[in-house]
This record gives C-alpha cells, structure tokens and sequence, in this order.
C-alpha cells in the first residue's frame, strides 16, 4: 500500500501524558497519511500489524460466532474484540490464564482488544448497583453476585492477555447531562485507577471519553484523559440513542481534541455508513455486533442496503447476495440457496452470512484507507453515499 | 496408492443384468483388491472418482450440517448424501432443477448420493399408508399431503441430479418375517418401476436389498435385484433394531450373493467399528448422520470410544480431542476450549466437532482402503479392535 507522506497532516497534536506513543511493549501507532480528518494508521502490537481504519470482528464469547480463526484469517481480519464480563463469567479469567491466555485459548494468534466488561455490566439494569467504588451485579446466567472494580477489570483483562486493553467506565444515557456529570466523575475516577493498576508491559490500555452527547464534559473527558495519558482513546456512549448529527459532532470536537499520535477506538459502531462517515471524522477504530448478529437473523449487508434472505422473492434467485462481491458466499452460493438454508435453520446458512457480512465491512475499511493514503477519501466516500 | 492384483478376488461373481458395470454415463467400478471379504475399489463417477471403502457425510437438506463444501473437500470427502425426502418438500425438486441441479445448487462439484425418501416416509408412522402403488404421507413441515411411487421418486431424483440415485423400498422391521414378505414384495416390484422409469444416463441407479434378518428373504431379494440388474446394491433394513451378529450375518450372505464387480452400500451405518467389521464383510460404501449429529451434541468420536465434550472433567483439559489428530480441530484447539464453546452455545463448538467427527471417519474409510491394497487387512482390523 501507498504512504503518501504529501497527505500525512502537518501539525499533529503533540504526545501527551506517561503512556509512550511507540516502541513500548511492541506496541507503536503511527499516523501515516490524513485527508481532511480522515486518518490512515499502522499500529504494531505484540500480535502483529493492525492497518487503520479497521473493523474488528466481535468474538463475545472467545470466538466470532459461526466462523473460526482459519475463517478470519482468510477475510483479512486483523484484529478481534472479545468480552471482559461474559469471559469472566464462563469459562473464568483465571482458567483461561491458567490454558495459556484468551489467544491459545480461542485459537487466534492476531491482536485482541478486550472490553471492560462496563457496558455490559450496566445493560443488566435491575440486576446491578453502582457505587463511587465499582459495581455490584448478577449473573445473567446464573444469578450469582459479583462485583467488578477498576482494579478487577484490569486484573481480569491481564488474565486474558488481549493486546488492547479498556479501562472500567460508565456508558450513561446520552441525553440525560445530569446522569452524565455523575457518570463521567466516575468514568474518570476508575480510569485514574485503571491506569495505576494495569501491570504487563505487553497490553496497551486505552482510555474511555465519556460525556454523552455534551460538548463541555466531553471536552472535559477527552482534556483528563488525555492528560492521564494513554495509548490509545476509545470514544464510548455513542451510537446508543442520539442523532446521526449529535454522534458526528461529538466526534468532530473528539478530533480536534485527541492527540493525533494515538488511535481512537468508536466502541460498538457501526454499519458500513457509519465506518465511511465516522472515520471521516477521524476515527481508527471500529467494533460492531452488526454483521455478524445480522448473519444469524438472515440478513445481508450490502453496499446499496439490506437483505432478508428469508424474503420468498429470493427463492428462485440464481445470483449472489452482492453481484461483483469476492466473498466464497457470493462466489459459491445463490440467494435462492441462502434462502433455503435459513429457511431450515441450517447452520451453514448463519455461517455463509456471517462470512458475507464481515467480508464487507472488513472490505470497506481496506477501500478507506487506501482511499485516504492515495488521497481520494472524499471522492470515495462520495461513491459509497451515492451507492446507498 | 499400489493395486495389489495379487490380492484380487480370484472367482469374482459374473455381472448379471441389464445395467453394465463400466463406462456406462460416466460411471464405472473397478474391484482393485480384496483381503478376505474386504474390498477396494474405485468408483468413476461424472463429478470425479470415489475410491472405496467410503463414508459419506450427510447433507440431509442439502448441506452437511455445519461444514461448508470447502471444509469437506479439505477434509476428503469425495462423495456425499442428500435427502430425496427432505429437498422434494423444501425447497422442492423442481426448484433445485430450475436452479441447475443439486450440485449447483449446494455448492458441491462431487459426486453425490440421494436415497429414495422411502425410510423418511415410513418414519413417519402415523402420518402415512402405504398401498401397492407407492405410499401416501403429510409432510413434517406443514402437514400437505403427498404421495411417492416409484415413478415419482425417480423423477425427484431426476430434478435433483444426483450421481447415484436410489430405488424406493420400503424398510420393515428387521424381526417381524410376515411383515418382510410384505414388504420385500412391494420393494421388488418398486425396484422394477424404478428401472424402467429412470430416463437421464448420467445417474448410476442402485437396487436396495431388504428382508430384515431372514436370510431366505435377503437371498430372494439379492437374486431377484441382480437379476434385474443395477449399477450397484444398496443394502437397506440393517442397524435398525437387530444386533450386529444379525447384521453381519446377512452381511456375509450378502457377500456370496452379490456380483463382485457392483458396489456395495450399506445404509445408515455407521460408527468407526462398524466400518471395519462391514468393510470386513464386503461392504464398500457407508453413510450414517452419527459424525455430525453427535457433534451438535457436543459429542466426540475417537478411535478409542466416544467423549462428551460438556462434561466438567474437560473444563481444564490443555489436549487435544484426540490425541495424534491431524484434523483442524486437535491441531488447533483443546478440549477446554471445545467445552467452554458446547456449555455457551456456540455455533463454532457445532462446526469444530463436526470436522473432528467427519475427519475420523473418512480417516478409517481411508486406512481401510490402504490396508486392503496392502494385503493387511486383517492386522489393521485386530488394531482397531484392541484399541476400541
């Protein structure tokens, strides 16, 4: 791939606070081409080479449901996302620790960011208790009370061994500002212990900006954490319950504020729009249920919209799910054969779509960034809205 | 692999009937070693060679469960079956034949075997009668009535294109001698509808033996098949309520009775042992949904007895299923990790057990194949049944 360094932005945001930009523990971001806010990365981690923009595949439950690491490996994913809280739960931090870390436990040899267990913990609603200290919760699965801190959500994330690592935070309701000045206190508190906490040199901790859809605590968020320092921001409490337009100026004011030498992480975003119009205001990073969640309802992404395959107008349809796709679906199996196999539960039909779905987005975060080393981010981006 | 012509049967039986043994559409099956009453062969299809003995996976609505054709062809499957029963009702026969025949349809360039849909309708019990002319059913999805005679089954099997296909019969139980008199003389007279109503030249058709445990009744039955002549004879009516002496008893006779230069096939069984104790009685093709319904149990063949993989005993297990495995599963996953994937639910738990499961079995048909042209046969049984 090109790195155009006529495009590399002239005046990055200077490094701020302990956590080193590079070099520490195998882990090194560097910036290597922006258009206009658009930002194209490598980030080197013990694991190997992520390329940014990039789409990272959920693995909830230590694996990406319905494919297996040789699987991702063949879409080019480069890094995944497992779940801090459900691993907690089953089959245990400390067993997984004990079989050799979440990467020989799940089989997947490339770089893992874990969650902090936080977002998860505080859907549970009526089954958890937050207090200035941590949160106190039941299983989901068995009732059982646990209680999660700063301190334990690092330990157990340095029990798993991801490359990434997320510090405890409060995902508030996004339009409740009262709710968020009380979250956001102690989002920063726990971030501060997080930090004081971590212990392997080999895991880069990131950050968690808070603030709803508030401009003044989200400056005031992104202005601590960067001044406690990290190697990495990621961007929380989006894409829950706000405007197109409210997340998109949250994260245009994010840009300007978060140093340009780390990358920025939007946690649990999105649709291909939103990878298009989200790293063209400057984001990294992305994670998202969507495409493989989706797969498993019989849907379809593509670059004009959705399918449902389950759709009787499919059952004679002898061409793929996109035409011109490169996925092994869409160069092995018809729609009317997709149709069949959802229509009789058949796993295979969950498999195929997932592998479609993640086939694009992984596809799209690869056109991004060639797009913006080569200059033409906005002439892309341009096609892709047109295409919708 | 060597074709030991000194271990070829010295006195094969004579090919009788009307459908010749070589070169006929496509087809042809090459008797190349026996040991004993074992047997390697290799049958020539349209879609490829099978060489023989074989295991074929079971893709009942068109699709092995949890395996993509990719993962079959790594895993050397070189033939498979589908469900005349199944894919006449959903998504219909004419349909798959619009869309350009099952091959295309499922995605799977080898060749392939569908039975008649005479066992899953006589399943169905209550929901069918059976008259001298076929045999009238509801369907288990949304309880249409529907009717099979022998005509009618071949045209399916015609829509479907499958290489082998299958006469309809009609599976008594294997005990009861005055219901198998019945029975035998509706599957004769069915197997000569079938013959004459079979148009394309491209399908190898085969005769299906029943007659329980009698063996008067499968001596009639053998006789009256090959006179009429057929590609090749499937054995049906066993492992369904007799004991393994019953079945290999017949087995033998079977042996004695049919021509040498046919493939034999023996349905719905089986498990590693019966392979090698059928292989041992001149069976050359097997196929049974055991590998893959167990493993969506969390069920584990080995050569050594079955494992369930959902028992705690497994919950720290760092080995592989298998010890010495060379399949994707044991040389990439331990048994902890298979256990967590079949206690959460996940689909990847289905698919790695299912490889596994598929793996061994073609693993033995193949070991079979080897020992047989290798004149050690017998050595490799005595093995297989000490480590058993």
């Amino acid at each position: 791939m090109q790195n155009d360094s006529a495009n590399r932005s002239s005046d990055p945001k200077p490094p701020t606070g302990s956590e080193p930009a590079g070099g520490s523990g195998g882990f090194h971001f560097d910036l290597q081409a922006t258009d206009g806010r658009a930002r194209a990365g490598l980030l080197q981690t013990p694991h190997g080479e992520v390329p940014t923009p990039v789409f990272m595949p959920v693995g909830t439950q230590a694996t990406v449901k319905a494919v297996s690491p040789r699987d991702l490996h063949d879409l080019g994913a480069t890094v995944i996302l497992a779940n801090t809280y459900h691993l907690y739960l089953r089959p245990g931090d400390e067993r997984i620790a004990r079989l050799g870390g979440l990467h020989k436990f799940m089989g997947w040899d490339g770089p893992i960011l874990t969650d902090s267990g936080g977002y998860q913990v505080f859907s549970l609603a009526q089954r958890r208790k937050i207090d200035a200290g941590g949160v106190t919760f039941r299983s989901h699965i068995d009732g059982s009370e646990h209680r999660f801190t700063p301190e334990k959500v690092i330990s157990i994330q340095e029990n798993l061994g991801a490359d990434f690592i997320t510090c405890l935070d409060e995902c508030a309701p996004p339009l409740d500002y009262d709710y968020n000045v009380q979250a956001l206190a102690r989002t920063h508190a726990w971030a501060e212990r997080c930090k004081a906490a971590k212990t392997r040199p080999d895991q880069a901790l990131f950050g968690i900006v808070q603030g709803g859809i508030f401009h003044d605590l989200r400056e005031q968020s992104a202005c601590f954490l960067t001044d406690l320092g990290f190697s990495g921001y990621a961007i929380g409490g989006l894409s829950v319950g706000e405007t197109k337009e409210q997340m998109h100026g949250v994260l245009e004011l994010l840009d300007d504020l978060l140093p340009a030498d780390r990358p920025r992480y939007l946690m649990g975003v999105g649709t291909p729009e939103d990878l298009v119009e989200c790293v063209a205001r400057g984001v990294d990073m992305f994670d998202c249920v969507l495409p493989t969640r989706l797969a498993r309802n019989s849907g379809a992404l593509t670059r004009t919209g959705r399918l449902n395959l389950r759709n009787a107008k499919f059952a004679d349809d002898p061409g793929p799910i996109e035409s011109g796709c490169t996925c092994y679906t869409c160069t092995h199996f018809s729609r009317a054969y997709l149709r069949h196999l959802t229509r009789a539960n058949e796993i295979l039909g969950h498999h195929l779509l997932t592998l479609h779905n993640l086939h694009l987005m992984l596809t799209i975060a690869r056109e991004l960034r060639e797009a913006i080393m080569e200059g033409r981010f906005q002439v892309y981006r341009r096609q892709m809205n047109n295409e919708q």
